[in-house]
């Protein structure tokens, strides 16, 4: 077993007062000097831990009035109804998506079978990140049946939202079927999407919306950054 | 950015694979060769990509038989009820439970909200590890109010079984009120007990357990091996 750097554990250390909300959106960190006290090293040291802090997006420093929390871990409700703008709206965040791709291809296996297609049938397929203040929190890939939706791409393009779309095209509602969590790495691409360094952990949530009739309407895949969301289920 | 070099690449698609049950449990991977010739790579590269899976306990290889699928990911149901030994078993795997330390200590700030206790009253703490096949799949440290549970040491040493140790001592029922979900670096520590690499991507899991008077019972938190556990909410 490997010894953890010291500069390592002050910096998980203080990911988790902030990930706990201790130092809040905006709040100065305490000083250099400060922290080597608190932990009993010298400032290099300190200055290390920060550094990997900044690097995660999660505090930057202003020259001369210290370092700042960038931003509190975004909540994230996971349940029956999943919606992206209502959940990061009622964090007190404003939501915003970036389409990376739209494109049609041939559905593979596991696609076709949570969408109950044959493998190889049409889906349109939507490629995207999810950002709340402006900051990365999610890479995702939406399917989507093409024979039942001929314009969803179109209405992505026009509303960048799921849910319009598919209100657009007649699916007043729809709830989440299932979903399955795992802890990941960050693949390259997601990492660059992300900001996050490569290999930085990620939580894969894979899951299908259906129809009020119990139709699937939409297969997903989201990959959240590891240390800017914290999924929730029930009241918190 | 930096490039993934190929062999982490493959070794990432055949975690996949096992992951979404493409490979199950006593599978033998395809050979060396195939591999080869599937990623037109040369069989170092292979090589280097099995011994990755095979050091994060996803595959182990036989002399002369081949390399096989250690254990499928176990599913892992959060909900409303989180019993481990009855979700273990769902899986068709044999729960285990490991006592690591039973304590009882003053109750830190976030424990005692929790709990709704004052900071400093004492509490009891389960620091343990849950083993599905043998396999460790979780570290957790679960903490119960000492004063409401004067006995719950001596339960839990009898029956290692939180859900048990609590029928013992009156509360016939319990549901999850809340859970938090993030994706961690495992600790040297957890990794050690986790038997994965350190640094190696953990869902860690925060919750509340109420009994039916809506009283807390129990705060606990999980640290899940990402490559081990598939947490599922909703049918699948």
């Amino acid at each position: 077993m490997s010894r953890t750097p010291v500069w390592k554990t002050i910096a998980a250390s203080l990911t988790s007062d902030i990930a706990e909300g201790r130092y809040r959106n905006g709040d100065r960190l305490p000083t250099e000097a400060q922290l080597s006290a608190t932990h009993g090293v010298n400032r290099h040291t300190v200055r290390r831990a920060l550094a990997e802090l900044s690097e995660q997006g999660l505090v930057h420093a202003r020259r001369g009035a210290g370092v700042f929390v960038a931003a509190r871990p975004t909540e994230y409700p996971i349940g029956r109804r999943v919606r992206y703008h209502q959940n990061i709206s009622a964090s007190g965040k404003i939501p915003g998506k970036q389409i990376l791709a739209l494109t049609t291809r041939a559905a593979d296996a596991q696609e076709a079978e949570a969408l109950c297609l044959e493998s190889g049938d049409p889906v349109h397929v939507y490629d995207g990140l999810s950002l709340a203040d402006g900051l990365p929190i999610a890479v995702f890939q939406s399917v989507f049946p093409a024979g039942r939706f001929p314009g969803m791409l179109k209405a992505l393009e026009e509303t960048q939202s799921v849910t319009r779309a598919l209100q657009g095209l007649g699916i007043a509602d729809y709830t989440r079927r299932w979903t399955r969590l795992t802890a990941r790495r960050a693949s390259a691409t997601q990492a660059l999407h992300l900001r996050v360094p490569e290999g930085a952990p990620v939580m894969q949530s894979v899951g299908v919306n259906v129809d009020p009739d119990g139709g699937p309407v939409e297969f997903g895949r989201t990959w959240f950054a590891g240390d800017h969301v914290t999924l929730t289920l029930g009241e918190t």
